[in-house]
This record gives structure tokens, C-alpha cells and sequence, in this order.
């Protein structure tokens, strides 16, 4: 009903186009949502060509979802049209409750959430995002990419105008976005035991100010973690933080000592920033977890290389010196000048079929490797560079974009290659790069087929989140096991 | 001479474009280097048009500047016949040397190097850049953006193949770029203690993997920091890292403790990863020093507003809640839905006036303020999506594209007022957005005019750069002081 809604009425909005409501509707329209869109308007007869109803009993049918963008005061009174309307589901997402000391309309909510059995999300919330049904009720005016990852956020800012944009750009496939806002009705607990179900989502990202219901954060994060992986983000750590945290969506932010504690016994993971975040649950999305802690780095840099393997080693990641035999192997596929000990360094060597197929294959095929990281996804890009000073054989290929076009097929059919040995070994293959997706088609590729490249040391980030999920889900399947045979 | 030099002699190129010798002349020709460049090649004529010459003595002047890509072999054997053409300086990017175990010929440079009076940079570095001579002597084919920010490091790779993409994305100025290689005769003291007297660098960045002198490290960089702010990253701090190092550079990678007391000492500010260094560095380069360490956060989202004040707060950054008075003031200027307290938060609320003016102008010259960071600085780009949808006075304004240059105009114009605003109070103002540079005209004004603007959290670890040199620098002029009235 909130994520495959076969029709939509929306509160608030208007021919103007900057306002919150208008934004959806332009969302809906434009992200082809396939159901009937219903604006809901004292005066207006269309709006954005559709047709508008003064109010909800005037809908031809039920609706599966309302969405509201009132002025505070109207709220209740429109729950209660919505009501006896029949309508299913309603996301508020006006604010000036329970953040503001208001209470006593959310109590008002729960009364005719049950009076009715309808559904509420919010108040203060941003609307959401169900890609299968392509709905994008939110004011960012972006398609997101299609996935399997889902995000539940208490802060509406950071699943909006702060999700949608960074998520682009690391080519992150969504399946759900939910903004609880107040939790008047429905808290994050209730959405993560939901989305512990939910076939479309893999993996789970939380944006968490503060837990209303402890213990059954405790039970349901724990059920859910051996599943699927979850990674959260807490805000609200100082006394600014909390403060802000408060007067925000008026959640009172548990202590950090309790949280952090809670996410480790439950296998939750925890990490520091957004692109943290995005990245671990790119990551979780596309590679399988790793056997092991035992990492490999191949570089064609000694000073990335070496920061890589300092920031996973100093995270419990282990980068163990290679055994003579795999070395002398590899020694022969690298210059004199290169180093086999781990981090791989290649040095300065443009032989790709090294880099991007022998080398990884050597490695991701030892039981010495338990996953590989690879420094160096440079594309074509900096190739282009090379071709304006380059004579071009006029017979065989006669334009600089074609030559380019000839080069950037080979890389990516390295990397689907590589994505095909990632699966067979069963071990992932994290790249680094320093281009991003929107200004190298390489990387585009490797994300969307399933090698996730990351900006630099970030890559270490994420793989220290695959890890450390990976340890727990081995731990609590031995103590499983271990129980049958007890 | 290194950094301005009048002549460039190159060994190593050719005509294939592949070849680094080759890169680096097409670097210096597409970079408008103005003085002389002399390829050295035994058999061609011409290389890229230009004249080769057999050896070096055959060139019609000493030279200023020599750039070596020779097989290892040759290196010491062409350093004597530089020494002989009276060339003044040498830098030898050729790998094989102490980082392989082949220490003699850095003895011979070393020796070479006092017999014919000729300063070496490396061996096994990645070359230079000198942007007001517009020298680019790496292989990066990129023009860096001019400016007063210079580098330091150990790593090649770093300096060259990692730095320059993302300086460009940050909009970051350069002077001048320096990879140390081997530093076989000339070290990264050496360059430090030329920075701080370099009247085009305003702050300097260090990528360290070990350093080989330390009292005088300390000397200098004490010296160097009283004048101006130095950020450091120090790669191979884990057994790993280490090993890595080693086999890299063949510096022994020092005692990271000891390492960090050090910098503590000596002003230096230590950050862990490249982004969070150049990010310091635009800063540093950008906009005043904090006169101390309570910053105010104005922001449209109260999640990220909430997160920037836990990351401030959480590292020694002060988020003070305001005083009553300036409450009060500021809630005349917002909706009745936000929050005065400090993060200041607008909500949902898009007059501009209030945002990009009139908050800020009432926050910076409160003296409860030492600083500003504002989150939300959005642009013009999803403004574009709402005019999509936006009937057009076509008397007024004829096309989508006349609007958003309209408004492009309006809103840089706030920005130009904010950093004259910035510079009146001596107060830094920072931003921190979901967009780059690179697609988002807006972004790149701000960057351009010294409004730093970040992606998201990474705002707040400049800032902790920011205040923690700001902070050392005031306890380090007041023992001055002191000492002169004792």
C-alpha cells in the first residue's frame, strides 16, 4: 500500500511549482508512475493538467495513499476526511508537532490511525521512494536508479536532498526510501521489520537520531541482521548534536555508549558519514561477503597502496604478507621495479591484461585471499589524453572517439570478466579510483555489472564494513550450528 | 630553477605519446610553458616538432632544468654529462634504486651532485609542478588551477596520479607540486624549509612515509608553521603499511607515535586521508583564520545539521548554544517550524534573502560567532527542474536557460557579498553542499570567489583543520608575547 500504491491523492498541491505538493506530483508525472494521481484542492479544477477534487470523498475511488502537505491546523481534520474516505495509508509530511512541543495532534493521529485502520507515516516527514512502483514522493527531482538497497531515515533532509544526489553518483540501486518523521504512528521498528521481509531489499541503511522501543529495536535488528546486512548512522552524539536532534524531529537521542553497543550485538554496522554509509550498502548490493579478513591489494601506486593497507589493517582488516610461492608467481607478471608482497604494487605498468585479468585471477584464486582490492581503475579518460598526440592510422581506425570507443570496450569486457571470476570464487573485488561515474564511462560500467569503485581511501571504508558484517554473520551461523550439535 | 626555470632539457621521450618522457613534453607544450625545451635522444631528430639533440652537451645552453626516464643503467653515467653541460638541476623520475636494494648509485648521485654543484630531485619521483612558470612535468595531461597551495610528498603516485583530478574538483590553487622520490640528495626537509620562505605558497601539504631527519624536521617545521599552515598525511602506519613503504620508496617508515607527537609539536595538522588534506588545504588557502573555536551552523536540514555539529563538536570544535537575545532576533527571520538554538536550522524555507544574506550577516558579527558553516548551499541545478514545470511570462523572460542564468547571476551575487562579509568580520564562512564543482556552476563560483564549499560531512573535518591550526597559532603568539613582556 505505501510501496506498490495503485492510487495516489495529494494534499497541498497547487500550479505552482515550487511548492512541496506541486514537487510530487511533477515527480510522479515525470518518474512514470503507472497508477491515478489525485490532487486534492479547495479552488483549483486542474492541476498540472490533472483533474483536482475539493475534497477526498469527491475521489472516484478508495485511494491506496494520501499524501499531505497542509497547514498544521488542517492535519487532524484531513486524517479524519481520509478516514471515512476509505484511504489507505497517509504520509504527513507537514511539520510544527511533537519538535516543536505540539503533542497533542499526534495523540489525535493514533486515535484515528485505529478508529479508521489507516496507516500514518509522520508527521515531519519527506515523502518516499519505491522504485518498483516507480513513486518518487519527495521534493529531489531525480529518477534513482533501480536496486536492492533500502533506506530507512529519521532526519527527512538526509533521505531527500542529501540521499538522492550522492547516491547517483555512486550508481547505488534503490528499492525503498521511508522518512518516519515523528513516529506519531509508525517508528523505524516497525519499517525495519518490514523491510527484514521484503524480497526487493538486500541490504538496509538506517539514518538513526534516537530508538523509542530499546528491546524491540534489539530483537527485530537482530532477526533482520542475520538476513541481511544493516548499516546505520547515528546522529545527534554531542550535546550540540543532541540538542539539534531535539528540536529537530523531537526525538530524544539515547546515549551514544548504549547505541553503538546495541548495533554491535545485533550485528548492525555502524559507520561515521554518508558516504560511509552509501558506499558499505554499494558494496553489500553487489559483492559477495568475504570467507575471510585476509585482504589483497593490487596498486599501481605505492603511496595509495600503502594508505589502503594502513586504513584496513587499522580496522581489524588483515593485509598478510604473501607466501613466497605466490610471489615468485606473480613476480613474473610484474616489472623489476614492482613489489609482490601485498600490497601487489605494479608500479607504473600499462599492461592490462596483467592488471585487470592475470594478476587478479592469481590472486583471488589463493586461499591466501579472502577478497581484493584493487587501486588503479583509471578507464580511458586520461587515455583520450594520450590519443590528441598520437598519429592515427587512417585504414584501421579513423577518429580519436572511435579508437576511445575501441579501448573502453575492451576495459569494461576485463571487468565483466572480473565480475564472473568475483561470483565463481565466491570472493569480492572492490576497485579504487580517483574519476567518479558522472565524468568516466568506465566506472558507470563497473558499477552498474557489479565491481563497486569508490573514490580513493573511501574504498577502504566500505570493505571494513563487508568485513566486519561478514565476521559476525560467520559468528552467529558457528553458534547456530554449534547449538544443533549440542 | 626548479620552480621557474628557463630551460628544460628531457631524457626519455620519443614520439610515441605512451612513453613518460613523451607525456611530460606534451605536457609542458599544451601547458604554454614558455622557455626553452631540448628533448635528449640518441636517434631522433624531432620530437613533437621540436629539435632533438644526440646528448646533452649538444644543446646550445647550459640548461636549467634536466628530466630524466632512462633505464637505471644510464642514470648516474647522463648525471655526470649534465654536470658537464652545466646544467643547474636534475629530476630523476627513473625507478630501480635504495627502494630495490641498489643503493650505490645514490651514493654517486650524491657524490655527482657536490662535484658539479647540481641539485637532484629523486631518484624514482613522479616529476613537478610549478604553475606560475606553467610547468607540469608530471603525466597527469591536466592544466592544475593556479593558485598559492604547494605540495610536498613521498609518494609519486599521490602527488601525480591521485592529486591532481581531485585538486580539480575542489577547486584547489596551486603553486607548486613536489615529489621527493628516493631523496637520494635533496629531502622533504629541504623543499619544507623552501615552502615556508616561497612568497607564492600561503599553506603547504605533506604526504610523509618517513622522515630521515628528524631534529631537523622539527626545526623547520616549528619555523615553518609560525609563518604558515602545514596538513599532513602519513602513509604506512600499520605492519603492512609499513612493509608497503619499505618496498615502495625505501624509506623506514617511523614510529607513527612518534610521528603524530611531533606534528602536535610543531603546529603541523595531522588528517588521515587525501580528501580531508586538500579539503584543509582550501581552506587554509581561502578564508581567515578563526579567532576561536565557537562556529555556528546554519542549515536547511536539521539531520545533516545535527551530524556537521556531532562531528564538530565530537573534535574540539565549539557549537555554543546562542544567547537569548540573538534567539530572538534570528526567530523574527524564520518559520515558525525551525530552530534558533545553534545548529540554526531554516527548515524548508527558500527565501533566499534570509539564507544567504541576512542570517549569515546577523551570525558573523555576533561575537558569540568565531565562524560560520552553512549546509544547503543548493545552486541553481534543481531549480532547472522546477522551471520545467513553470509557466513563462514570455514578455519577461523568453527561455528556461535566460531564467536559470538569471537567477545563477542573483545568487552568486550573495556569495560575493558573504566573502566580502567574511574578510570585514576576519571570520571564515564554509559551505557544504550534495554537489560538485563540475556540475554545478554555482558550486564553482563560490570555490573561485573564497567561499570553500564540501560535499556534505567532509565540511566539518576542514574545520577541525581550520581550528586546530587557529588554536595552536594564538598559543604560540601568546608565549610570545608573554616572553616579551617578562
Amino acid at each position: 500500500m505505501f510501496y506498490n500504491p495503485k492510487s495516489i491523492a495529494v494534499y497541498g498541491a497547487s500550479n505552482n511549482p515550487q511548492r512541496f505538493g506541486s514537487m510530487i506530483i511533477a515527480n510522479l508525472i515525470s518518474g512514470n508512475y503507472e497508477g491515478n494521481i489525485y490532487p486534492v484542492h479547495p479552488k483549483e479544477k486542474k492541476i498540472f493538467g490533472l483533474q483536482a477534487y475539493e475534497r477526498i470523498g469527491d475521489v472516484p475511488e478508495p485511494v491506496d495513499l494520501v499524501l499531505m502537505v497542509l497547514p498544521t491546523r488542517l492535519v487532524v481534520e484531513k486524517i479524519e476526511e481520509c478516514g471515512i474516505a476509505k484511504a489507505k495509508g497517509i504520509i504527513i509530511v507537514t511539520a510544527g508537532f511533537k519538535e516543536v512541543g505540539n503533542e497533542k495532534p499526534e495523540e489525535e493521529m493514533r486515535r484515528l490511525s485505529k478508529k479508521y485502520g489507516i496507516k500514518i507515516i509522520g508527521p515531519n516527514c519527506i515523502g518516499e521512494v519505491s522504485t518498483s512502483s516507480n513513486v518518487n514522493m519527495t521534493p529531489m527531482m531525480v529518477k534513482p536508479i533501480p536496486g536492492n538497497v533500502s533506506l530507512i531515515s529519521q532526519s527527512g533532509s538526509y533521505a531527500a536532498h542529501v540521499l538522492l544526489p550522492i547516491i547517483q553518483k555512486i550508481g547505488l540501486g534503490i528499492s525503498k526510501i521511508i522518512s518516519v518523521g515523528n513516529e506519531a504512528c509508525m517508528d523505524l521498528v516497525d519499517f525495519l521489520e518490514y523491510l527484514g521481509d521484503d524480497e526487493e531489499t538486500k541490504a538496509i541503511g538506517l539514518y538513526i537520531e534516537g530508538i523509542k522501543r530499546g528491546k524491540k529495536f534489539l530483537e527485530v535488528a537482530r532477526k533482520v541482521s542475520l538476513k541481511k546486512p544493516i548499516v546505520a548512522i547515528k546522529i545527534g552524539q554531542t550535546e550540540a548534536g543532541i540538542r539539534s536532534a531535539m528540536s529537530h524531529t523531537g526525538s530524544m537521542a539515547n546515549n551514544e555508549g548504549i547505541i553503538s553497543g546495541a548495533f554491535r550485538q545485533t550485528g548492525v554496522i555502524q559507520v561515521e558519514t554518508s558516504i560511509q554509509m552509501l558506499n558499505a550498502l554499494k558494496c553489500f548490493s553487489d559483492v559477495p561477503l568475504p570467507p575471510g579478513k585476509n585482504f589483497i591489494i593490487e596498486t599501481v601506486g605505492g603511496g595509495p597502496g600503502t594508505k589502503l593497507a594502513d586504513l584496513l589493517e587499522g580496522n581489524g582488516v588483515n593485509i598478510p604478507l604473501l607466501s613466497e610461492s605466490l610471489q615468485k608467481r606473480l613476480s613474473d607478471l610484474l616489472p623489476p621495479t614492482a613489489s609482490p608482497k601485498n600490497p601487489v604494487d605494479l608500479t607504473f605498468d600499462p599492461v592490462w591484461d596483467n592488471f585487470y585479468s592475470k594478476i587478479p585471477k592469481m590472486l583471488l584464486s589463493s586461499p591466501e585471499c579472502d577478497g581484493l582490492l584493487i587501486y588503479g581503475f583509471w578507464g580511458t579518460k586520461l587515455m583520450d589524453e594520450f590519443f590528441k598526440y598520437m598519429p592515427l592510422d587512417q585504414n584501421a581506425i579513423d577518429s580519436r572517439e572511435q579508437m576511445l570507443e575501441f579501448y573502453l570496450k575492451m576495459v569494461n569486457s576485463y571487468i565483466k570478466k572480473m565480475v564472473r571470476m568475483s561470483r565463481k570464487y565466491n570472493k569480492p573485488i572492490i576497485g579504487s579510483s580517483v574519476f567518479f561515474r558522472d565524468e568516466e564511462p568506465f566506472i558507470e560500467y563497473c558499477q552498474d555489472v557489479g565491481l563497486p569503485v569508490f573514490l580513493l581511501e573511501e574504498a577502504a571504508d566500505a570493505i571494513v564494513s563487508l568485513v566486519k558484517y561478514a565476521e559476525w554473520k560467520r559468528e552467529m551461523d558457528g553458534n547456530h550450528k554449534n547449538k544443533l550439535f549440542s
